[in-house]
């Protein structure tokens, strides 16, 4: 059997949010997200590492080509996400509050379907050099 | 003379932008500014790189205790500006165009002043990894 | 069930630090430390990557508010081990020489019991750009 | 029983390569790996993770010294990788393309038998700042 | 007048190459060149920082709009250079030993005259993380 | 003429220091120094970037080898201040406070001297990710 590796690529995009749960009080809004909350939004440049497990091809020495790697999540994500706000623009997040965590979920929901071999393994979401969430499917 | 030296001191902030000016057709505003223009903003985690030159103080071997320059960059800009809608609440972006030229512009007209020892030599503002900006004062 | 996923926080500490084993001879001690046994000291910048795993509380789409956990990691390691002498200032290291492996085993010990939310599921420190030790409580 | 860690040390080679199958056209060949097939190569500046899982040593506090992993990175790898061309001057990739997914598998192949404490854990190439691929061995 | 800031443009190629000049023995080129001279070439992730020098034009706040500079990178320079063998596949090379000191001056001479605003004021070349050489058109 | 360029190699340490003038009170110093001060020292991770401007020269394409340049470092700077205490084990720390801005000023009188080819003409000391000193020999 072929040897089993994981692939990542990395994608970038820059966008505004805030972060507020409508279902509680501005007051509650404030204590929970502090500045994060600011209604005018503030943003970041995320990175997104994206990583497929898979078995390599004896043909082509690929797990999966990475540049078809970097079409799919610029296709299903970058393209969604960059220069956008993500609470006003991006549908998937009008009913969820674009934290790092529900970012990641979300590009994991948007990528797993499409990957077209191996199989997603984990995303890593950069929100600031300092904080990172990871998410591996479960 | 003591030797003159150079200090820097690197400082974040994560902000909202967008660019448009008011006086132009929205048409132009997008063939000039494209995805930056998105009326309901995008963001950045900016880079801001403070350098100070000056002579060094034999008494401390400081040109300016850098603690010094860390906190008149946070008290000057940073907290006006991080978790912050550069446009909507930043009162220096009321008639000015949020690019990085002009932010680095403006976070010179906040520090140069303020400096205690040595003069304020250099700013560079990165709006994002491979886009930066710097100003010396011409 | 909400999503598992696990928030990292960076922190930074500077500390001076010796790998001396007072049982040894001092023959044995630089045979096995070579220059890292100096009596004199040397020291680092030490980058400490702290990971926690959990679901995503619905309310907030935190696992842990990434606030906190900075806070945790100053309160408990940084504000001890920073501008300090591992071996001298540092009562966890007076009896455990203070190597990359054993700083990550002792922050994991003060961090883990204080964690509120989700565990903690991985330390990795950084020692310089190119070593680092990844501890995950085992 | 003590403690499990794993450690890593960063290693760099420079080399040159091409992605090419014999056993395929020269269209076939052009298709799968666009301009990585350029019959004159290219190149890259390589970074190689390599991680040691075992138990903290209570007398050295080491799992492995990483003075020891360093020098078993330079003289199984890096010396007959570094400021070579991969397919011509390196007899693993004679009948291996070397895509980043095998050069990884290689690079444990050397390793994993001269880890002299703990075993091989792990080893990430990075063949780009942002595309990499990570082997655990299976 | 408006101020004068410098705007920066980062740019990524991979390329390999070799150092050898044909005026002199295989000896004296080995004994110059070491295994930078390897006949079969070896290679390099090349970073280009590219920056010019103008006014802040107060209808748009650009100095030069930073994704008009990345496109004349891209077609001047990456189009060229990128998954290319320097020596055998760039013109600029033909006669010219691809040093990184030759390649920032060739990369010079291809964009100063494309500039369309401002002018081209410093362009720093990465040959790996710890090399860079850096030219201002003197 | 040929061309003028800047050529630049980065090198480490990593090295315990305190701040302290023994001229002043302890009162004093606390008051100066802060952390800084603590008697039984603190540490860093160093990187130094050292800069030679010079012509190319026709025959070699380099304005200087970067090995030689690397090893100049090394022999100059490098050796005596990696895995040492600057106060205690680097005789041009005697009396001289081993500040950034007072470890670059030695630096580059210890390298100004042999530098074989072209001058040098900037010398970065980077503390910390945040704090730089750079020195051009004024």
């Amino acid at each position: 059997m072929p040897p089993v590796v994981t692939v990542t690529r990395r994608a970038h995009f820059n966008a505004a949010h805030r972060l507020h749960n409508p279902a509680l009080s501005e007051a509650e809004n404030a204590r929970l997200f502090g500045p994060c909350a600011n209604p005018n939004y503030h943003g970041h440049n995320y990175n997104l590492d994206v990583s497929v497990t898979g078995e390599i091809d004896p043909v082509t020495g690929y797990t999966i080509d990475i540049k078809t790697l970097k079409e799919l999540i610029e296709t299903h994500v970058v393209s969604n996400f960059d220069h956008k706000n993500l609470n006003l623009d991006v549908p998937e997040f009008r009913d969820t509050i674009p934290t790092a965590e529900n970012i990641v979920v979300v590009c994991w929901r948007l990528l797993a379907p499409v990957i077209p071999r191996g199989r997603l393994a984990r995303i890593v979401l950069w929100e600031t050099e300092r904080n990172l969430v990871e998410y591996t499917g479960g």
